[in-house]
């Protein structure tokens, strides 16, 4: 390990989704499992006792309204007690009957007001959670050509993310995220990162582009739009999770941990881990069939274990490679360092550092998930409430 | 028009899937909307009223238990009395709780038998309603690498079928659907045509494959199945829908109207739609944010025209163009019957058999929209459930 | 037909690809045909040959060093004789030995400024031509991870193109095309429109994006794409060609010609076919196994049509029914333009200017192919000389 | 290592294809490379090379007509000279210039029966060099819809297979390739690996399926399709390669390891590499940028290495994970085995049987590059001839 590596390693934080502690599933049956939280104070327990077993997750993502409470304030206490913060702050104009057709997109300026006020709730939330990041994700799209007007809709998004952008605090930031398509299912209005970056780079410096790793068409090569952001400084943050097919939202790590590996190096390369850094590393994930708090304390070491590995890479060796045209050398010298086990040394650091060695037997071993399955009975366990 | 096309367009027969006129949405969200059934028998009228319209879907499809009834001898008489018959049973074997890991492919023989005797009671329904095909779309699968044996489930299901199929009666047939994803995420256990070809092969004669056209994967020339399928005297069944990405469940027709022509082109081709032809045409379809009724409506005129334009090719001179090697001639020959207006000639056969010239406008003038937003106030409106 | 409908098709002009002539094929065989030209000049004939049976081509685009002449000015007097012009010049930096790893985008700056002194070639062909735009399609990326430095490649490609553009005159352009893959079978580092535009927008304003319609991941919504970049004002000109999988090059229209005429209607809403507009329309394709001259009369037919179709849009009702949240209405406004047969009206135009009615049987029954079968024997075929 | 591991990577061979050793590339450019074999002999003495660098290559493959001699028993004796052994040979019916529009599926009598003739050929090579294996990949298909017609292509390729498959010995086998698309653009006739299946099936016990893990559509579980073929009787060999978009054909396990070893773990699973196998592993690769030789050795070490990572799945424990519904648990008892670290394991292993314990060094070391380099100067280096 290099001193450089050491810090990346230390300094290394993966901000949990509160809602990846809630029930999902898919369109054709969600299934409960006893112990899921019934509301935002016993998902962000079980986020801290994420934190607890790995040290990596010291921040919980909120979703408005799915989190939404009186006193947030107290919600912050009561993250603090528990040991960890409140992180980025979700917007959601998907669910309620006026967005059906859009919402900042929406032809219909009561309806685009309605959704941009919500975003001005979500602000005013973030002032008092001191939360950075605003992160927009918008459902908006169409099912069927001719449903919409592609072009107006830009025009009208762009002028709705202009107004909220002008209650961003100078020390917050509005960070656009991308999908390629579902909900809608013929044009979704923020489709890809080339979109985002023409939004964002029209709003202005604290606007910033959130890359989702599951929201990409088929064969795209993630890392080149990591690397990409990173020299054009419009990455602001990672939603992670991993696909096989669609918006599978599965464990980060789990389908293709190269792919992984190769994301997490071109973070390093492009300057995404170091001290001066501000891009947000944070998972979005559904653990459908799974056990949650698990699921998110093996994603959380996933992205650390791909982060050492690409760490390992002879960023000298590589180069020299590279200029002389040793097209296996150079490959050889990533696979090497993809292929080396890294997990005796990170047990170790947890070690040295007072965390469990293995994170997933202490969990396991805690009687933590005994105890929220006795003590949860009762109430409605959340979930996206779709 | 030829004598035959003549009579294919005399005897085409779209089934609709009673599901289709409930409300049906993401994981995101499901809007209702007014008039919505709320039972089977309200989902019976408004395919009756497609009917009427159309003249092209005497019969629904039922969902087993979405469709439960205690009478299903009194549900056929009111079909009947509405002017249509009851079609195929649709089982369900993905939302029991049950079912989280697997239905038919279950490890657990107690499971495994729960959806064997699902089936049975479907065969049940069927001897009663006097159906003919038992639909069996299996959600089971896994989402990660490790979680299911490939092979034992293989073994399992291939086991479970020939359990279900020994019940099948002799006059009617067992349709296994195929599926490229979703809700599975890594592994779906009937994930493409060989497979499902494989395991009605192996059952016998009166089991076939069901193609739905969304259920593929992206670039899948889906008109070669048909031909593949009819070549090998297993087309059962289709469930037509449309697609931009994954199984989006759109109108048929609405997102590449030239593939379906192309398919009904490969149907035609094959004796799908000659006299003896025992292949079934089925929508399946998901009106997530348009009105039902008329998406219903729009559908089958859908398969209707294409069939049509399909109807026109010149198929001697096809061939001359194709034995001699002129690709741009034989694509033209195709084109041009693709290219034809045939919704004069449509519209003049529906006024010369008493139905409506313009069936969507006249659903628009009929007012059955407005009776029923007025008559089914209150109640549950249905959906999948899920 | 509306004036502005008239007009856009008077002013309907599509550049042809002198390539398109030669022979191509794929990595496993090309195959020659009798009557293939041997040199640009006779690719301008044949290309000459499509126009007078369309009146759609004016022009046509050179492609260096393949069309590489002593005399541009004699030239352009030769294509002028013919009743064309000569357009677009594109550069070709992907067949020298020293460009194996690389052009623009090489880690050695002797390689890099071969490629850059290149360009420069192609700028002074451009000045003797009378040539607005330079085209710039780069085969640059890697096969392995590891291979190349994504950002070290992404620096130089701006420098390197920074240093070409300050060459482009004030009445010329320089439009930079994407590719989602291949040659490149890992990272492409121009691999998709963010890149481009971002790239050109760092240029300046006569550097522009090129929309290759065969270049984008499975399921990519184009229509979207154009809309984009007619809105942000980087859309400089089309590569027309169509595909079912991969960069296919087919004939435009041939394998989704709903796709097209959603394209067509949104160049035409976003004033890309406007009085003012500077967009270029150009093939871009390969005759692998289908005869060239007629297979380039079919393209430029299949884009006349479509836009004869899209210009059949009710704007007005169209706006309404989107605006009332009417799916089915908005979506069947689009779809009627779509399935009316507009070849009878095209046609007769054609026959009011003075071109055959029927430009594919004209061409058959012009005796031309028969001569330059003759005329064409001996010599070397032209190809892309791969 | 349990026993069963130890014979399983004692018994691997993974034949190697002799035209990697020649160059290839794409459309755009074939790079020749210094020391490029002219000639068979030279390819089977670099094929060599690879396997006394790794002892894992006994055997090489040959393509005819590239590989074409007048003595193979001649070329049989020079192979067992250099130490390995004749293995599969491939038919070419795709640069014929007859086969412009097919080959066993050509609406010409007489093309058909010369495609049959030269698999009748190939099946004369076989015994004189006393290969096991006809390997059948077909090009054939179609450009645009209307260009042939599917169903006929595929009755004629039923009965040509059945003519072959009648001339193949009692001690040989037909394994028939299935490749999802190119050089054919819209219809391949035999695209997926159900058409392959149908087809050996109807043909007897010595065809065999052929899986190149590189012809498939994006997102296909190619796993998944080893472990039924395995249950069905019918994996007959592989071509291992890997990609990221198309056929890309870069090196085993370069795009995704992960993969690899999921495949690997599934051979296994369904008895692929027991003692009674008689399942085919080989190599389809081309090396368009990278070095031969090596390449070859990097592809044969990858297979061995995930065969062994595969090997270390604790098969027990993970029965008990899955019949328990612990996904997380049966998945961490899968990635365990990939993430642990077995070259040196398989060093030792090389060094215990006097193999190199690093191949690719000890080949640089060789100084057989720097003698095939001066001694292969002049003559026509070897490529696919396109």
């Amino acid at each position: 390990m290099t001193t450089f590596a050491n810090t990346v390693l230390d300094n290394l934080e993966i901000e949990l989704p509160s809602w990846a502690f809630g029930n999902s599933g898919t369109r054709f049956k969600v299934f409960g499992t006893p112990g899921t939280p019934r509301d935002v104070r016993e998902k962000i327990a079980d986020a801290a006792m994420v934190h607890r077993m790995t040290g990596l997750a010291p921040r919980v993502a909120l979703h408005i309204p799915w989190d939404r409470v009186d006193d947030y304030a107290a919600l912050s206490r009561y993250a603090e007690d528990q040991g960890v913060a409140l992180g980025t702050i979700n917007s959601n104009t998907f669910q309620d009957d006026d967005y059906k057709f859009g919402s900042l997109t929406h032809t219909d300026k009561v309806v685009r007001q309605k959704a941009i006020d919500h975003h001005l709730d979500c602000i005013e939330v973030m002032n008092q959670t001191g939360s950075r990041d605003l992160k927009v994700w918008l459902a908006d799209g169409t099912n069927y050509p001719g449903q919409g007007d592609i072009r107006g809709r830009q025009d009208r998004l762009a002028e709705s993310l202009a107004t909220i952008y002008q209650h961003v605090g100078t020390d917050q930031r509005l960070v656009l995220e991308y999908k390629f398509f579902e909900p809608a299912m013929y044009m979704t209005d923020v489709p890809d990162w080339g979109t985002s970056y023409a939004h964002v780079s029209a709003l202005g410096e604290r606007a910033k582009v959130c890359l989702d790793t599951g929201h990409h068409a088929p064969g795209t090569n993630i890392e080149f739009i990591v690397a990409q952001l990173l020299r054009l400084g419009k990455l602001g943050s990672f939603d992670f999770n991993s696909r096989f097919y669609a918006d599978d939202d599965l464990i980060v790590g789990a389908a293709d941990p190269f792919q992984l590996f190769r994301i997490m190096f071109e973070v390093i390369r492009g300057g995404g881990l170091s001290d001066d850094s501000d891009v947000a590393l944070m998972l979005d994930q559904c653990h459908n069939v799974e056990a949650k708090i698990p699921g998110q304390i093996r994603s959380v070491l996933n992205v650390e274990e791909m982060t050492a590995r690409a760490l390992l890479v002879d960023g000298e060796a590589l180069a020299v490679a590279q200029d002389a045209g040793d097209v296996l050398g150079a490959n050889e010298i990533v696979m090497d360092a993809f292929y080396t086990d890294v997990r005796p040394m990170l047990a170790e650091r947890r070690a040295e550092r007072g965390l469990p060695e293995r994170p997933m037997i202490a969990f396991r071993d805690s009687g933590y998930r005994e105890t929220i399955e006795a003590e949860r009975a009762g109430g409605v366990q959340s979930s996206w409430g779709a």
